[in-house]
C-alpha cells in the first residue's frame, strides 16, 4: 500500500482534534443571560427529545434491513461484512448530525450573547460552530472508510488482488446505503418536523395574529427552533456525510475496471481517499483565512468567507495535482476531472446565487409579483426556479464530457472513474465549504433566543445579517451538494454495470452483460419507472408538511382561543404540544420515501430485469436532478424575495406584498429544506441498493419467464 | 395497394360531411335575445381578432422555417417535398383550431338559450359543437395523411420499393413538424392569453372587488372569454390534430423497418391510416348513443356521454380486429398492441378522474387544507399532482411492455412498430372522446353569456352543471392525449434511430449506426441536456402568464379606480384594452418555446452527435411526461377543489378557505392550459425535428473533431 493512504487516516483525526479544539473554544465562551439560557435549554431539551424519538424508529428500520441483509449474506449472496458496514454507516451518518447539531444548539445563545457585542463576534462564534459540523463530517466520514478498507484488506489479503479490490469496494458500497438510509430518514423525518413547525407558526403567527417571528407568545416557536436544529442542522450534517462518503465509495468502486491489468489498480483506490486527505488539510488551513477586523461590516465579513472557501479549493488543487501524479502517474489526466469538478462546484454555486440572491433580477421579479397577489408570487416562483435548472444542468453536462475525455484519453472505463473523481474533487473542501452553509441555522437560531429574550433591536439585526450572509455563501455549498449527487449517482450507475459482471459470474456461474441499448424495452419501462419515483417521494413529503402544518396552525389558533391572557403575554403557550405533534408526524411519514427507495429497485429488478434497473437508476437521475434543483432554488428565491420586501421594499413588512411573500416562501420551504435534498440522497441510495441486492435480483429474475 | 386504403379517405370525407351536417344543424337553433347575441358578437369580434393576430405572426416563422427547409432541400440534404408538407401540416392544424372556435363562439349564447329550456338542451347544443370540433380535427387530420400519400405514392412510383415507403415517410414526417409547431404556437399564445386574462380577471374582480365571475363591470370578462375561445378551444384542436396525425405518422415511419423484406412491408405502411378510419366510424356512431330524455339529471347525461365514448371504443376494437387480421394476416398479432393502448387510455382516465375530481379524497383533501391557508392548498396540490404521475405512468410502462412483446413475438423492430400502433388506438376514437373535452369551454361560455346578460340563476346554475359534467369526462379526454403523446414520441425517437440509418447512407454514402449504451458519454450529456428543456419552456410559459395577468390586474384596478360609475354598473368598461394587453403579451412570449424546440435538437446535434440526440430526446421524454401529467393533474385537482368549496363546503363561496382555495385555481389554471399540453407537443416536435435536420447534423457534426 502507497504510503499516501496513511494521509488519509491522518488528515481525518487531524480534522476531528480541530474540531475538537474548536468546539472546547466556542463552549468556554459565555452563554449570556439566564433567559437566554433558559431559551437555548428548551431548545436544546426538545432537540435532543425529538432525535432520541427519532434514532429509536430508524433503529428498527436498520435492525430488520439488518437482518435481512444478514441472510442474503448466509445464503452466500453476498459478503458477510455487508450487514455490518451497512450498520456503521448508518451509525456515523446520524453521529455526524447529532454532533452538529449538539454544538449547535449549545452555540446559538453564546453568538447572541456575541452579537451583542458586534457583528463579526458573533459571527466567529457561530461560523466555528459551522467548521466543527464541517470538519467532524469529513473527519468521520474519511476515518470510517479508512477504518473499513484498513480491515477488509487484512481479511481478504489472500485473495487474488482483483477479486480482493472487488469484495472490498462491494462491501463498502453496504456502508454508503446505511448512511444514505441514515440521511435520508434525517432530511425527511427532520425535514418535517421543522417546515411544519415553520409553516404552522408563521401562518398563524405572523399572520393571522400579526406578532412579529419567533414571538414567546407563540405556541409554536419553540418547535420551530427546534426544527431548525433537527432538520437545518442535523439533517444537513447526515445528509452531507453521506454525500462525502458515497463520492469516494463510487470512485473506488470504479477504479478496479478502470486499471485492471494495470499494475495500478490500488493506487486508483487508494486516490479517492487521498484526495479527500489533502481536501481536509486544505479545508482547515482555509478556515484561518477566515478574519476581518473586529468592526468590519457585512460585505467586509463576506469577502473573508469567500476568502476561505476560494483559499481552500485553490490549495486542494494544488495539492491534488501532486498526490495525483505521484499516485497515478500514468493516468495523471485524472487531475483535470478534478479540476472540472472543482470548477462546475464553483459555477454551479455562482448561478445557484444568480437565481437566489436579490441582487439579481429573477428574485427581484418575485418580490416584484407580490403586489399582484401571492398567486402571481407562486407562478414566478415555479418559473424561476424551473429556470434555473437550465444552466446549472449545463454546467453538469459540460463537466461529464470534460472528466470522461481528459481523463479517459480514449479510455471510457478510465473516463467514467473521472466522473467520480470529479464528484471527490467537488466535495474535497466540504469542510470548510460545509461551515459556510451549517452556520446559518446557528444564527438563526440566535436571532429567535434575541427575540424570545427580548434583546435590544441591534442584535436581531446583527444575527438577521448574520443569517442573511450564511444564505449567500450557502448558495455555494449548495451547488457543491447537488453537482456532487449527480456525478456521484452516474458513477454509481456506471459502477452498477461493472458490479453485473462480477456477480452473474460469482453468483451464477455465467458473465451476465448489460444490453444497455437505449431501445431495449425493459431499458426503456425502466426509464420511464425511474423518472417517476422522485415525483413520488416528493409528494410524500409535501403532504406530510402540509398536514403536519395545518395540525400545527390549528393547535396554535386552539391555544391563542383558549388560553387566557395569552395574548397579552400574562400566560405562557404550551410549548410542549406542537412538539409533540411535530414530532409524531415527522416519524410516521418518513419512513415511505425511505422504503421507497429501498424496495423500488428491488421490484424493478424482478419485473425489468437488470436492464431495467439501468434504465430506472438513469431515468431518476434524469427528473430527480432537474427536480431538486428546480425545489432547491425556487425554495431559496421565494425566501429571499420574502427578505427583499422586508427590507422595505414594496411596502414592507405587514403590507398586502408582504402577505403574498409569506405564501410564497411558505410553499418554498419544504421545497428547498426537505423534498429538494431528499432527493439528492435518494439518487445515489436508489443506485447503491440496486448493487447490494444485485445477487438476488440476478437469482430470482433468472427465473421470471418473460426474462429470458 | 389494398382496398382497405380507402377506407381512410372516405372515412375523412364521412367525417367532414357529418360534422358539416352537425355545424349547419346548431346553427339554425336560436341565439337569444339581443343582449345575449351581443356578448357573444363581442367575444367573437375579440377571438376572431386576436387568431388574425396570432396567424400573422405563425407566418412570418412558417415563412423562414420553409425557405431554410428549401435550401436543405436545394442542398440535396432532403426531399423537396419537405417544405411544402411542412407548410401544409401547419395550415391544416390551424385550420382545425380556427373551424371548432368558429363553431364554439357561435354556440355559446345557443348553449345558454337551450339551458334556459333545460339541462339536456343545453347539453345537445354544446355537446354536438364539440363534436364538429372532433370530426373536423380527425376527419382533416386523416384527409391530409391521405392525400400525401396517394401524392407521394405516385410521384416515387418508380423508386424501389423499400427507398419509396422511406422517402413517403420521411417527408410525411415534415407535414408533422408544420402541425406541431402550429399547434405548440396555438398552445402557447392561446394559453397565455387566456390565463392571464383569466388570472387577472379574477385577482382583482372576485377577491380584492368582491363581484362574481364573468361580471360585466369586470374589465377583464370579454378578455377572459375571448381567451377560453382561442385557447381552451382553438388551441386545443390544434394540439390534437398535431397528437392525431403525428401518431399515424410514427407508425408509418416505423412500418418501414419493421416488415421490410416480409412482402407486408406497404400493408404495414397502410394500417395505422385504416385503424384511424375505423375509428371515425365507430366514432359517428357512438355519438349516436349519446342520447337522453328531455327531463334528464346530470348522472344520467354522464351516463349517456360515457355510453358514446366506451360504445365508441368498443367498436373501434372490434373493428380494428377484422382490418388487422386482412392487411397483416401474417402479424396480426400487431392486434394486441391496439388493444393496450386504447385500454392504456381508458385506465389513464380513470386515474386522472380519480385525482382531479371532488368525488376521491385527493382534491378534497386540498378543499381541506384551504381551512389553513394557500400555501397549504398549493403544497397539497403539487403533492396531489406528482403523486398522480405515478399510477398514470405505471400504465404507460405496461402499454409498452405488452405492445413490444405481445406485437413483436421475437421481433424487436415489430414489437416497436406495436408501440406506435398503440398511439393510434388510443386516438382512433378520437372523434367523440375530444368531442367530451371540447364541449366544456363552450359551456364555460355559455355561463359567461348567462352571468353578464343577467339570465336568472338556473340558467348559470345549468351551464356550470355542463362545465363540470365536462371536466369529468374531459379526464378521458385528456388520458388519452398524455398517454399518446408518450407513446407517439418514444415511437418517433425509435424512428429516429432507423432514420440516421437511411439518411447516413444516403448523403454520407456510408451507414451510421448508432451506439445507444446508456453509458455513451454524448449520450448521457444528452438526456441530462434533454430532460432539463421541459423546465425551461414550463418556465418561460408561466413568467409569461404571471407577468401578463399583473399587467391585466393593474388594469383592471385603474379602470376600477379611473372610471366613475363603473362600479354601480352605470358606465361600461373599456373591455378592448384588456384584450390588447393580452394579445401583445401572448404574441411576444409565445415564440421562445416553439423556437427552443426547435433549435435545441440541431444543437445538440451538432455539439453532442446522433446519441446524443437519441439521449436527448429519452431524457425530454421522461421528464416532459412526468411534469405534463403532474401539471395537467394539479391543476384539475386545485379547479375542483376551488368547485368543491363553493358548493357549499368548508365555509362556501366568499369565505378565507374560498378565497385560499382560489390561489390553487389561479396557479393550476396555466399549468394545465398552458405549460402542461404544450410539453406534449414539445416532446413529439422535437423527434421530428431531429429527424428532419438529420441530413444537416450528420454532415456538420461529421466535422466536429470531439465526434470522431
Amino acid at each position: 500500500m502507497s504510503p499516501l493512504f496513511w494521509s488519509a487516516p491522518v488528515s481525518a483525526v487531524l480534522a476531528l482534534g480541530f474540531a475538537l479544539y474548536l468546539a472546547l473554544n466556542n463552549l468556554r465562551k459565555e452563554e449570556g443571560t439566564e433567559p437566554m439560557k433558559q431559551v437555548a435549554q428548551a431548545v436544546k431539551e426538545g432537540a435532543t427529545a425529538y432525535l432520541k424519538q427519532q434514532y429509536k424508529g430508524v433503529s428498527i428500520f436498520f435492525a430488520i434491513v439488518f437482518v435481512l441483509l444478514l441472510i442474503l449474506a448466509l445464503l452466500k449472496l453476498q459478503s458477510p461484512f455487508v450487514p455490518f458496514a451497512f450498520l456503521t454507516g448508518g451509525f456515523f451518518s446520524g453521529l455526524s448530525g447529532f454532533i452538529g447539531m449538539s454544538i449547535g444548539v449549545r452555540c446559538s445563545a453564546r453568538t447572541t450573547w456575541a452579537s451583542k457585542q458586534s457583528l463579526n463576534s458573533g459571527l466567529r462564534v457561530a461560523f466555528s460552530s459551522g467548521m466543527v459540523m464541517g470538519l467532524v463530517v469529513v473527519g468521520l466520514g474519511l476515518i470510517d472508510i479508512s477504518i473499513w478498507y484498513i480491515i477488509l484488506n487484512a481479511v481478504y489479503a489472500s485473495e487474488p488482488l482483483i477479486h480482493k479490490l472487488e469484495l472490498i469496494t462491494s462491501t463498502m458500497l453496504a456502508f454508503g446505503i446505511g448512511a444514505s438510509s441514515q440521511a435520508l430518514f434525517a432530511r425527511v423525518g427532520g425535514g418535517i418536523f421543522t417546515k411544519a413547525a415553520d409553516v404552522g407558526a408563521d401562518l398563524v403567527g405572523k399572520i393571522e395574529a400579526g406578532i412579529p417571528e419567533d414571538d414567546p407568545r407563540n405556541p409554536a416557536v419553540i418547535a420551530d427552533n427546534v426544527g431548525d436544529n433537527v432538520g437545518d442542522i442535523a439533517g444537513m450534517g447526515a445528509d452531507l456525510y453521506e454525500s462525502y462518503v458515497d463520492s469516494i465509495i463510487a470512485s473506488m468502486a470504479l477504479s478496479v475496471v478502470a486499471f485492471k491489468g494495470t499494475g495500478w489498480e490500488i493506487n486508483g483506490i487508494l486516490l479517492p481517499m487521498v484526495l479527500a486527505g489533502v481536501g481536509i488539510i486544505s479545508s482547515i488551513i482555509g478556515s484561518f483565512f477566515v478574519r476581518a477586523g473586529e468592526k468590519a461590516e457585512q460585505a467586509v465579513l463576506l469577502s473573508a468567507l469567500r476568502r476561505g472557501i476560494y483559499g481552500a479549493a485553490v490549495l486542494s488543487a494544488i495539492l491534488a495535482f501532486i498526490v495525483t501524479r505521484w499516485l497515478l502517474p500514468e493516468n495523471w489526466s485524472v487531475y483535470w476531472a478534478i479540476l472540472s469538478g472543482l470548477l462546475a462546484g464553483v459555477l454551479i454555486g455562482y448561478f445557484t446565487e444568480m437565481f437566489t440572491s436579490d441582487s439579481y433580477s429573477p428574485t427581484r421579479a418575485i418580490s416584484a409579483e407580490a403586489r399582484t397577489s401571492p398567486a402571481t408570487v407562486i407562478l414566478e416562483g415555479l418559473s424561476v426556479g424551473m429556470r434555473s435548472a437550465f444552466p446549472i444542468v449545463i454546467v453538469v453536462v459540460v463537466a461529464i464530457i470534460t472528466s470522461f475525455f481528459l481523463s479517459g484519453f480514449g479510455s471510457p472505463e478510465i473516463g467514467l472513474y473521472g466522473i467520480g473523481i470529479a464528484a471527490v474533487g467537488m466535495l474535497s473542501t466540504l469542510g470548510i465549504t460545509l461551515a459556510t452553509d451549517a452556520y446559518g441555522p446557528v444564527a438563526d437560531n440566535a436571532g429567535g433566543n434575541a427575540q424570545m429574550t427580548g434583546q435590544e433591536p441591534i442584535v436581531r439585526e446583527r444575527t438577521d445579517a448574520l443569517d442573511a450572509l450564511g444564505n449567500t455563501t450557502a448558495a455555494t455549498g449548495k451547488g457543491f451538494a447537488i453537482g456532487s449527487a449527480a456525478l456521484t449517482a452516474l458513477a454509481l450507475i456506471a459502477a452498477y454495470r461493472d458490479e453485473v459482471r462480477v456477480v452473474s459470474q460469482r453468483f451464477l456461474g455465467e458473465v451476465r452483460t448489460l444490453q444497455l441499448s437505449l431501445l431495449n424495452p425493459y431499458l426503456i419501462a425502466g426509464i420511464f419507472a425511474g423518472a417517476v419515483i422522485p415525483m413520488v417521494v416528493s409528494s410524500s413529503i409535501l403532504k406530510a408538511v402540509a398536514r403536519t402544518a395545518s395540525k400545527i396552525a390549528d393547535e396554535v389558533r386552539r391555544q391563542f382561543r383558549e388560553i387566557a391572557g395569552l395574548m397579552e403575554g400574562k400566560t405562557k403557550p404550551d410549548y410542549a404540544r406542537a412538539v409533540t405533534i411535530c414530532t409524531k408526524a415527522a416519524q410516521k411519514e418518513m419512513l415511505s420515501p425511505a422504503l421507497t427507495a429501498i424496495i423500488a429497485p428491488v421490484i424493478v429488478g424482478l419485473l425489468l430485469g437488470p436492464e431495467g434497473v439501468a434504465g430506472f437508476l438513469i431515468g431518476g437521475l434524469a427528473t430527480g436532478f432537474c427536480l431538486a434543483i428546480f425545489m432547491a432554488n425556487a425554495g431559496g428565491a421565494w425566501d429571499n424575495a420574502k427578505k427583499f420586501i422586508e427590507k422595505g421594499n414594496y411596502g414592507g413588512k405587514g403590507s398586502e406584498a408582504h402577505k403574498a411573500s409569506v405564501v410564497g416562501d411558505t410553499v418554498g420551504d419544504p421545497l428547498k429544506d426537505a423534498a429538494g435534498p431528499s432527493l439528492n440522497i435518494l439518487l445515489k441510495l436508489q443506485s447503491m441498493v440496486s448493487i447490494v441486492v444485485l445477487g438476488l435480483v440476478l437469482k430470482i429474475s433468472s427465473y421470471m419467464p418473460w426474462l429470458k
